[in-house]
């Protein structure tokens, strides 16, 4: 039996501990100071607020990490993508030799999160989990089929056995790079499919952002295999109709993106993709790659022109 | 200025008309009998009954099949994967050095539908058309992708000159095998990602189909890359919404196969990937592919268990 603690509170971090309850290991959640009233409804024994199923484990508030933390094997990182750095440099010193999982994605100051926690915890084994998996299936027990990808194939190999079910399957692969950027294009190409106005164009484009990813993959060290697995094409398959696709679709019935994401931020509705695509330009152009589609998402979304 | 006999006056067949009317070209558009209605409607100068746009053109029934060949530079291959063997072998003495141009698509004993057009008309050059092309879009003009793939690059590259639009963009290959099969099996595995229960087992699904549909084309000669390009992950992506993902979706919900397609059929709507999946598997069992999903969605249309 392991001892896991998931850092972070929301959706994903939560369902991820469905698995993992469900293989009788013991499981501690830590909350941010944004998680205040989940962690509170978890400790009084309610459905965890947004999944609306019931969560086993111990649960603890911010102020609460080192206790979170003690005599953990695993780590899970489930915060938001912004605050991993911050985060990875708070535990540094609490950590000893605990296996890394990181659920958290997205750029950060050119990085993708294995890039952060490996040049903040260099010392420690990393894994990160990637592909279609959408929290509310997971804390359901619906079939997921995820990839862990670890330069250490055998530390991702360790971690299937604690993490994988009969719903919850996981794949191993060893390209942690390419799976990374997968993840974090997913939001911005989502973005770009559906500011198509027809289905031939959606559908044109979608195959074409794949080949984009793929060079991006390429460019950062990764296998265009890792595009077209579940870490690629299945989660751009399943990301497009979130909160990046409700974006572009609005972009496509005529409104200004600008106009757009006033609208959606009143809703308190965050699209991820927003700010990955400048952030995916950056680095994009850092390395001399010259990806249309992407550009033009950027002139679009910051400039207001195709 | 080309001279270009559409055989066939279905929706695909007579939208494709509307780039060649649009770049000057002059079109004959000859009905099989089960297309009276469309040609009886389009001699009067209605609009196509099923496309609702107007067609330019020359229009031929049935029995005016040798008028409506005459002098023909290219003729479309636009009827039903069914009709097409017959077809060819009644025309094979009215063509001299036309150029074939395929739309059809499936598979007929074994053979693609370029397989079949080698077989009877050997002699003539051939380029078959794939990619996402819902023909009420290409109708519209609106902005539509596809692959124009023959075994001759010049003879593909002519036929862009003729048929490319500002909204009709064409990409050429050479890889007319590959392409014929993706075509063929977006049908069979839009069917399968819509059989699954949730969105995380679509995903997956839908990446596991593009790993077995490249395995089934690298068997047949044809090139990996095809399957990651317009004609295979782009028309899958359009494909499954179709009649194909509907009986999927039937089966989702709790409907035997049988009774799913017995409601189909009562409305009037053929499910092209019924009968494909079956010639999909003798396809694949005779050139010893293992290939589990295509074999569980045999297994669950034919005999009613997974």
């Amino acid at each position: 039996m392991a001892k896991v603690t998931i850092l972070g509170a929301g959706a994903m971090a939560s369902a991820i501990s469905i698995p993992l309850s469900n293989n009788g290991h013991a499981v501690n959640i830590w909350g941010t100071e944004f998680d205040r009233a989940i962690i509170d409804a978890l400790k009084s024994g309610q459905l965890h607020p947004t999944l609306q199923v019931p969560i086993k484990g111990n649960f603890f508030y911010e102020d609460e990490l080192e206790k979170a933390l003690d005599s953990s094997d695993i780590v899970v990182f489930g915060v938001v993508s912004s605050g991993v750095r911050n985060l990875a440099q708070r535990i540094k010193s609490l950590l000893k030799n605990q296996t890394i999982v990181n659920v958290a994605k997205g750029f950060d100051n050119g990085q993708t999160m294995m890039e952060v926690l490996d040049s903040i915890l260099p010392d420690l084994g990393k894994v990160t989990v990637a592909g279609p998996s959408n929290a509310k299936d997971v804390s359901k027990g619906m079939k997921t089929y995820v990839v862990f990808a670890s330069k250490d194939k055998n530390l991702a190999a360790e971690c299937r056995k604690v993490f994988q079910t009969k719903t919850y399957k996981v794949e191993i692969s060893t390209d942690a790079e390419g799976v990374e950027i997968c993840s974090s294009l997913k939001n911005v190409y989502g973005i770009l499919i559906h500011s198509a106005k027809t289905d031939n164009e959606r559908a044109a484009l979608f195959s074409k952002s794949l080949a984009e990813i793929s060079k991006f993959v390429k460019a950062c060290g990764g296998k265009v295999k890792t595009v077209y697995g579940l870490a690629g094409v299945g989660d751009l398959y399943l990301a497009q109709w979130g909160r990046n696709g409700m974006l572009g679709k609005m972009i496509a019935d005529g409104k200004k993106p600008s106009a757009a994401l006033e609208e959606l931020k009143a809703k308190n509705i965050t699209v991820e993709g927003y700010a990955a695509t400048k952030a995916a330009v950056e680095l994009a152009r850092s390395k001399s790659l010259k990806l249309p589609l992407l550009e033009s998402l950027y002139n679009l979304l910051y400039t207001g022109c195709k």
